[in-house]
């Protein structure tokens, strides 16, 4: 469910008469997103999204996101472009939101990814990495590991609900990995948050990049590391090298890793797991019950994160 | 949320073979629904919608529907119209359920429904009763006054969960309407759901009349009282007669109502405010905490109720 804020025709058209792309045809509410009020909007200019920001999107931090898509696709990388009001403005309010409109992308994300979509996967990552490194602006990483133990930390002992035992567990797991934890590596914008529902494919090449709302600036491996744990594992949860070597393959295709990041890649990804295993954690041990967000199941991630634990190279990982 | 069961690239490129409507561009779960799982759906030959049936629809009752939108189509109601792929099939498997295309109507559903838009509604409305006469066809409505009794037996006591006193004022209330209700009136094909997030408009004028898998046959006069309890009724439920004026001025635009229709507007507005509270309250008290589906509030349909109750002819209702 994405749609958390109902916009009224009138307010839509009231809304679109700042912009410069004509008038509506049609307005439907977009099922995919779990964070923002999404709707595929078309107007007599052509087919855009209109994205309404919720609750958990800092305001003050959108003008970065935005900013961060248009230095993107002016770089022709196929991301969402936002669309300027006459009087130059990306954010307008709307329904008692902040809203934006950027442009529609082509593309379907892959439901079930394959080793054919972590070339083009790990070729387009680079690509936005090279891209964004004149985006001067830089944000902090708020999920990134200093965030880690505060968010473990505010979990408490409900971890143990989900599991027993699993909040000492973590709290062993965080110590390792933050005292292994690369003080330097290249770095720069990252996406985040680049799993399967963000990139679009059309006739096997990625036709769109989505959802830029984790970006912020870090380590270009650390945003690998998230890819290895969004595409690489099986339903089962087995790991499959074919995949992640697949992805390290066409990332190196455009920008070749360093030795310091590929033997960082163990621990950046035992990091990445850990970063979507507290953020389900927290959000299943706060989720009321009966509300309309889909909760996520942390454990999978707690299964990647003991796989990466016992990597030790980039040769575990196909590089 | 309307995206129950997910399709795969591969699967849908599979399903697209079937039919000549080129290959995919673009594919996106619609939040509106709760039926039936809706896609937003573009080939290389333009925009469609595609459908998965979901459990609650019976397959064996799809032609019906679909054979009912085909031949309003025919007759320029703007409503969906299902693709039939080359083998003349309009019906297809598609990851574990049956699917339809149908075209893609512009427009959009009016959250805050006006006197202005009640005029067209309520013609449009006659135009799907004139346009269906011919369709020879004939189903059941399984949700009309025979289905009540049974409905009200199966919530039983849960019913005063929801409001103490509940189940026996319904009983009761039950009662009177069987008692008066019509042995006969002019009778076809009604859309029996017609409310707000069935109906596209575009410019002032309807553009879709969509979601048909409630349609019937029935009494012409008992789709008119659904659409007065749907669209006549302000957010305080207070009763709005500037709204239902227009409604029955528009539809008696097409086709005239006759003095048997007027006089059981009373008892057919006050029946259909019974079927949809019946089923509100059905899947008030069956909807599991944590369902990912929008409980809709029984208690709303009891106000209505107990206006239609202190009705006494078609003047109450601007007729």
């Amino acid at each position: 469910m994405a749609v958390y804020t109902e916009v009224t025709d009138d307010a839509l058209a009231g809304f679109l008469e700042a912009y410069d792309i004509g008038r509506v045809v049609a307005f439907r509410g977009i099922a995919e997103g779990v964070e923002n009020s999404n709707y595929s909007l078309r107007t007599t200019a052509g087919d855009f999204i209109l994205t309404l920001y919720e609750k958990r999107v800092d305001p003050a931090e959108l003008p970065w996101f935005l900013g961060l898509m248009e230095h993107l696709a002016a770089k022709s990388l196929p991301c969402p472009l936002p669309v300027r009001a006459r009087d130059g403005r990306n954010l307008n309010p709307l329904a008692g939101r902040i809203a934006a409109i950027t442009t529609f992308l082509p593309g379907i994300w892959p439901r079930r990814p394959t080793a054919a979509h972590c070339a083009p996967l790990g070729a387009a990552l680079a690509r936005l990495h090279v891209a964004g490194a004149d985006y001067q602006a830089e944000r902090v990483n708020a999920l990134g590991p200093a965030g880690w133990r505060p968010l473990l930390e505010r979990c408490g002992d409900s971890a143990d609900r989900v599991e027993p035992g699993l909040g000492d567990a973590l709290a062993a797991s965080l110590d390792g990995i933050l005292d292994q934890w690369p003080q330097s590596l290249p770095r720069g914008q990252i996406h985040a948050d680049l799993f399967p529902d963000n990139v679009f494919f059309l006739d096997g090449a990625i036709s769109g990049l989505i959802d830029f709302y984790f970006a912020a600036t870090d380590f270009f491996a650390y945003d690998i590391a998230v890819c290895l744990n969004a595409w690489c594992f099986e339903a089962d949860l087995s790991f499959n090298i074919t995949k992640s070597h697949a992805l390290l393959r066409g990332y190196q295709s455009v920008r070749p890793l360093g030795a310091k990041e590929g033997a960082a890649l163990p621990v950046l990804s035992a990091g990445a797991a850990m970063r979507f295993l507290l953020t389900r954690l927290y959000d299943w041990i706060n989720t009321p019950d009966g509300a309309l967000v889909t909760r996520k199941d942390p454990m999978p991630y707690y299964r990647r994160l003991r796989f990466h634990t016992q990597t030790t190279s980039a040769t575990d990982y196909g590089l």
